[in-house]
């Protein structure tokens, strides 16, 4: 509660007349002084002064009215006036304090509501909260239901030291995340529920991430000082984790779509170019070179799905080339050749399609045009030539020399190297090849393979 | 504003004291009354009575002092604490409201993240747009890419018999979403913007759906009869409608993800199934009869889904089929045909690759197994079989028996018909027969190739 000036109160517009007009009724000598004893008003200045009342408001006092007897009363007035006024303060800083809440939580909403990123949805919440409420820590936990563990998604201040996983069942939080009820806990370590190896913390909020009745996590807010955290708070941290949990659902929602997307169109172009159940590696192998050297290039994220894409689909057009051909151990003629040459052209027959997948012709058509414009289908050269075609070309070529087909052993790596830098700028962009030197594609493959997730 | 009762404030607890403290110093006979001349309080009543002065708020008389001339300012000062005491009624109503409107606001945002549908996510927003602002209709209108109209996607009470389709740069509706700035028109018929053919409405009041700087349609609400929307009825809308934007391009995403997804999946099993350019629809119809049947034997959303996919992929297997087998014209020996049977066994090998598809395996790989349990590869019977599975084998027979094959014309509908009919129970499940013939199955073909978009 804010302290009440008892100068700005007695020279209010509205207040001044009237008590002048009290005392004038009253007829006494007054003199009204603050708690300093600065004098803020005289009246009738002639009569004696032989009292001294206070002026107080919950229990401070702020003045002195002085006279006779008779105003004692005045000063009753004014500690009534006062207390009105401090009463009408505090209300409105609630409103005002409702009207930022607002604001904030509305800006959250509207955040958190146009993400379609799990782990930056959490990061956003994290953020926000840590607006409303005090703590030295926050961090927000899902649960990964092949482990059954409860996992820190993001993090910080002092929760940023707690292991990354819990057991959704032991220590405070797995209790919270088990009962599915919010808690406050202002005596973490008192707790009987505290677990040695648990964040250190003195007082804790915490409360569950429901969709409808299923917990999926929790959202905690910590300190390293005892803090009296309140109801208020409490009330506070559920409704942003209501806020949260559904947001985040949604996310990985389109998460689980995008990589079963991913996954299905990748293991179709295997299955297609292998023209036999999955045994794979060419497609993967290209879309993984392809992404690195993408990287070094630093392609917007844009172009970077469209590599993706269309390195994996940049040979989809061989289904339309009859098996005599494609299959063919031995040197094929003039025709043959122009036959398999077609699969770029097919490529493009079959993408036009699906009108999603139009922004990925061009790397799947143009991936065997050359540098210096003596490839196909168009001849096209240089920059004519798409980025991503540009990249997919030189990924397509390393594979297809190291790998081992029916005809022929696979290069070692060195003389498949070498080839590269020969032809850099002839059939190769330059700006790709140095690229690709640069990412160390054989480590990103090797990173690749052991990812658990096949798109990040 | 509520009025202040003079009777209550002058008994209240706190201001009783002071007042007759007030009126005691001053020591003149003093009667209050309220506006009424009911008698509230009467002191020193002895004294001659020569005065009366009213105690007045924001300009009402709520009731008199009476007295000699040194009574008036005890009117002054009663009217002051009256008017206090309006204002902080006044704050606490509006700070009540302010959680109400957050209580409501949030449960919107709530429901409206948690949705992806973005059909649904109109109508909810419609719904709770109504609890907020009074009015007879309430719309909201998402821009046609295509089309470059702005569309109804969802409206209720006189918004209904609005066009369906408007132009983004006609009428008030255009102009305020080609300038992205919220307005209130109080009186719509004699606005210049009005063109005949809009809704004859006498308010609106009507805020743009935006996404960062972009504008993708408008949510408006409006009165048959005239009503003064407000500022803040504005500023409500505009919060309302920037929730909103975000969780509808949010649905958005996902549906042409959604979208995507289908149609990629769909055309590369074409291009297997045909191998070579896109010419199919062998796919397309059996997906479509499969989903026919489905509709009629109520399955649930999942089995739907698990439905569609597996009859767009149910002879992915066959890309493991050599040329020579599967593409020959004569007689098959039998070496051949096992190896041709052998497709739904290689179907489930290549979708065991994709975790989110191994649902549709079921599907896949028995939809040559026969009611009777005399079918392949595994001999299931009855319910053994998955129901897509069944499903897809009426679906799938159907469409062999009608269309043309190199080596012989498709049979007429009525002798397909008849075929169905003679092995239901024995080749067919005999409901999933019932149901083909219920679902009228030729016109649910045709409708789908009317269909603009792959999959509603």
């Amino acid at each position: 509660m804010g302290r009440i000036s008892l100068r700005k109160l007695l020279y209010k517009k509205d207040v001044a007349p009237v008590l002048h007009g009290i005392i004038n009724a009253i007829g006494s000598s007054v003199t009204i002084e603050d708690a300093g004893g600065a004098v803020l008003l005289t009246a009738n200045d002639d009569a004696a002064k032989t009292s001294r009342s206070p002026v107080t408001v919950s229990g401070d006092i702020i003045g002195w009215v002085i006279g006779d007897g008779k105003t004692a009363p005045i000063a009753s007035m004014i500690a009534y006036l006062a207390g009105m006024e401090s009463e009408r303060r505090n209300l409105a800083d609630e409103t005002l304090n409702k009207y930022k809440e607002i604001n904030l939580l509305y800006n959250m909403a509207e955040k958190v509501s146009s993400c379609l990123d799990p782990g930056e949805v959490a990061k956003l919440v994290i953020d926000e909260t840590k607006k409303f409420i005090d703590g030295s820590g926050t961090s927000l936990k899902l649960l990964n239901e092949e482990t059954g563990e409860l996992e820190t998604i993001t993090s910080c201040g002092n929760e940023c030291n707690a292991h990354t996983t819990a057991a959704p069942d032991k220590g405070i939080e797995g209790s919270i995340f088990t009962t599915g009820k919010a808690e406050i806990v202002n005596d973490v370590l008192a707790d009987p529920r505290y677990v040695a190896g648990e964040n250190k913390v003195s007082s804790m909020i915490c409360a569950p991430l429901k969709i409808k009745d299923k917990v999926i996590g929790t959202i905690k807010i910590s300190s390293e000082n005892p803090i009296n955290y309140t109801a208020e708070h409490l009330k506070l941290l559920n409704t942003i984790a209501s806020q949260a949990a559904a947001a985040i659902e949604n996310a990985r929602l389109y998460d689980e779509l995008k990589e079963a997307f991913f996954t299905t169109v990748y293991t179709l172009a295997e299955t297609i170019e292998k023209r036999d159940p999955y045994t794979g590696g060419h497609t993967k192998r290209v879309m993984e070179y392809s992404l690195a050297i993408g990287r070094v290039l630093a392609l917007s994220e844009e172009d970077m799905t469209r590599l993706k894409l269309s390195a994996i689909l940049h040979d989809i057009g061989k289904i339309g080339v009859k098996d005599s051909v494609l299959l063919k151990a031995g040197k094929l003629t003039d025709e043959e050749f122009d036959e398999i040459k077609r699969h770029a052209v097919y490529g493009e027959e079959i993408l036009a399609h699906i009108k999603q997948l139009k922004n990925i012709i061009p790397g799947v058509k143009y991936h065997h045009e050359k540098y210096n414009g003596k490839g196909y289908p168009d001849g096209l050269k240089e920059e004519e030539i798409d980025i991503t075609a540009r990249i997919i070309a030189v990924a397509d070529s390393f594979d297809a020399m190291t790998s081992s087909r029916p005809y022929r052993e696979g290069l070692s790596l060195d003389i498949a190297f070498e080839e590269l830098r020969k032809h850099a700028g002839t059939q190769f962009d330059p700006d790709v090849v140095t690229a690709f030197f640069a990412a160390d594609v054989i480590e990103a493959f090797f990173e690749a393979n052991a990812r658990g997730k096949f798109f990040s």
